[in-house]
């Protein structure tokens, strides 16, 4: 007989709909028979010796062991100094990069079809840097940096993805004509990376004629690697592309196999317990997971049922134009997986 | 007899195809018997003492006079250290308002109909500060400088421009919850002239949630107001929606009625001197200008012509759809003018 090795990945259902969708994605991987174990964890930011806001140790430690997370939702607390949790986790775990697909769903419906394409967003500086000072009453700088390290790092990942996942090309996406230093070094590792890997395609093109050329024709996009804030502002607009942040995935990739898999929606408090909520984009999420664990097999399954689902119509929840709760819509995804047997 | 008090004003035809779509705006104000008088001028950047970056003097010396310049588009010199002109003329004239009205054309056939807002882009600061360092080998800092009185001057501009355009609410995009200094002081402008304009309504984004809704919804957005990089890159998503740099206006606006009005599409050296081209863009930041001076009754003449010729489609530019000449659309539009006299 076939003895499944299970493989333990640290859940962090997070807060609001978190839970509900959570539970969502276990049920469907014990319907795929997929290995893998779940350690709950719960992060909420704590105080560490000099006031450093740090992620509980337990969950640290959970992760540190495991190397693999799926993460719900967090709230963003209002406390004066308080980070995002989101961002402090990135950072934690040196999750340098934030990998989004955006893939037209058939049978959901908006402007596009077609969309076929993934932003590769450098995770850990630039204007994310956390660097500002007052110069004098009523002047503030705020601190972008871009190091040849970080640069380096994600041209390559760029690349390396566009090669392991049979994409024909990548596009830097940059303003070096007028941060001709920072985004130019940015800009020069893109260069250098595609120096190094002639089987897929290099292009350059500036951050505002990306955004033009995206409304007007996203089919001509693949691969698409940025700057920290180029790829907080490009990912959503691509999510709006296919139907929003409900329905979009996400993984933070470090190195050494590290990597926090969430959905980037939000919380959703109003619709909070009562069996609302749409599972779509933390399953899809943990999809990327399965594949980043070259589960492929059960990778491809859940995904097909889900997009099944969605094609059918006939179970989706309100967000999806349907009037079924999330636990119909979980129940009509592991049905599928099962008659998959 | 009702004498016309002729104005002036400076035309900086620009490169490519610059000089065909200003003769053609010539043409069409002069079917519109618009009462202005063209003074061409041609800026090319000479260096001043010092090595200093400058417009050539006799250009300078028009616009002191004239106030208000109308400018195709110019090329990007690729000399090393040469400024690009479109900022060295923003930065010359202190034009520290930058005004998109993105308008659906009706005929003009996009994934999106009703888009009907203006983004209001702070021109003169933020991210365009040009100020980098390289810190150590491989790590570089860039500069986005944040000032209370450009915020303050942008944020007021925009509750006055929505104000005198009867719009409804601004919308002030940010990433403050990032940038919470230089954002922060940005926002903190807008919040206290929101508070000074109580007749419009006041909301605050962030850029990626504008980016995302925008493109799943346009409509919920009327006058968006923001600091530099931002607006370059929401101003081009903008012009995406509703058919493309080429037939969208744009207007410079600085203090004491000092304006220069510019197609922000390229030189489109490929068709140049080719009778190819499309005035549209610069013919509508010709009717944003004739708007500023006050000549209401001009403006909305060469609007109605140019939006009635693009709706009847009989007569347009490849670029639009059609197969006729640039010669042959302007006259279109001039003769649907002279029609309405
Ligand atoms: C939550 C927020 C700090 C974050 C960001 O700005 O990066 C979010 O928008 C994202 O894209 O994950
Ligand atoms: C030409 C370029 C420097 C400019 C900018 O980045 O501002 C352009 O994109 C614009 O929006 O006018």
């Amino acid at each position: 007989t076939f003895i499944r090795r299970m493989q333990t990945v640290t859940l962090i259902p997070g807060d609001g709909i978190g839970p509900e969708i959570s539970s969502a994605v276990m049920q469907i991987f014990e319907a795929a028979k997929a290995p893998i174990q779940w350690e709950e964890r719960n992060v909420t930011a704590i105080q560490g010796p000099g006031g450093k806001w740090m992620i509980p140790p337990d969950a640290k430690e959970s992760m540190d062991r495991n190397k693999i997370g799926l993460k719900g939702p967090l709230k963003t607390p209002i406390a004066a100094g308080h980070p995002s949790m989101n961002l402090l986790l990135r950072k934690t775990f040196d999750l340098y990069a934030n990998v989004r697909p955006c893939v037209s769903i058939e049978g959901y419906k908006t402007p596009y079809t077609d969309v076929n394409l993934v932003t590769i967003r450098e995770n850990t500086e630039g204007e994310y840097s956390g660097i500002e000072h007052v110069i004098v009453d009523g002047v503030v700088q705020s601190i972008k940096l871009i190091t040849e390290q970080a640069s380096q790092r994600i041209a390559e990942y760029a690349f390396e993805y566009a090669r392991n996942n049979q994409r024909a090309s990548v596009t830097a996406v940059h303003k070096a004509n007028i941060m001709r230093m920072s985004d130019g070094l940015f800009l020069r590792k893109c260069r250098e990376a595609a120096e190094k890997h002639k089987d897929v395609k290099f292009t350059e093109m500036y951050l505002d004629t990306v955004c033009l050329n995206m409304v007007q024709d996203p089919t001509q996009f693949d691969v698409l690697v940025m700057p920290n804030l180029y790829g907080d502002i490009l990912s959503d607009l691509c999510a709006g592309l296919i139907g929003g942040l409900g329905v979009t995935p996400s993984g933070n990739i470090g190195a050494n196999g590290v990597a926090i898999f969430e959905s980037v929606h939000g919380t959703a408090p109003d619709i909070a317990g009562k069996d609302m909520a749409n599972p779509t984009a933390l399953l899809l999420s943990a999809v990327m997971m399965l594949q980043h664990m070259g589960l492929h097999g059960h990778a491809k399954k859940i995904k097909t049922a889900c997009f099944d689902t969605i094609r059918d119509k006939k179970v989706l929840t309100k967000d999806l134009g349907g009037n079924s709760k999330c636990s119909e819509f979980t129940e009509a995804i592991c049905q599928r997986v099962r008659d998959m047997e």
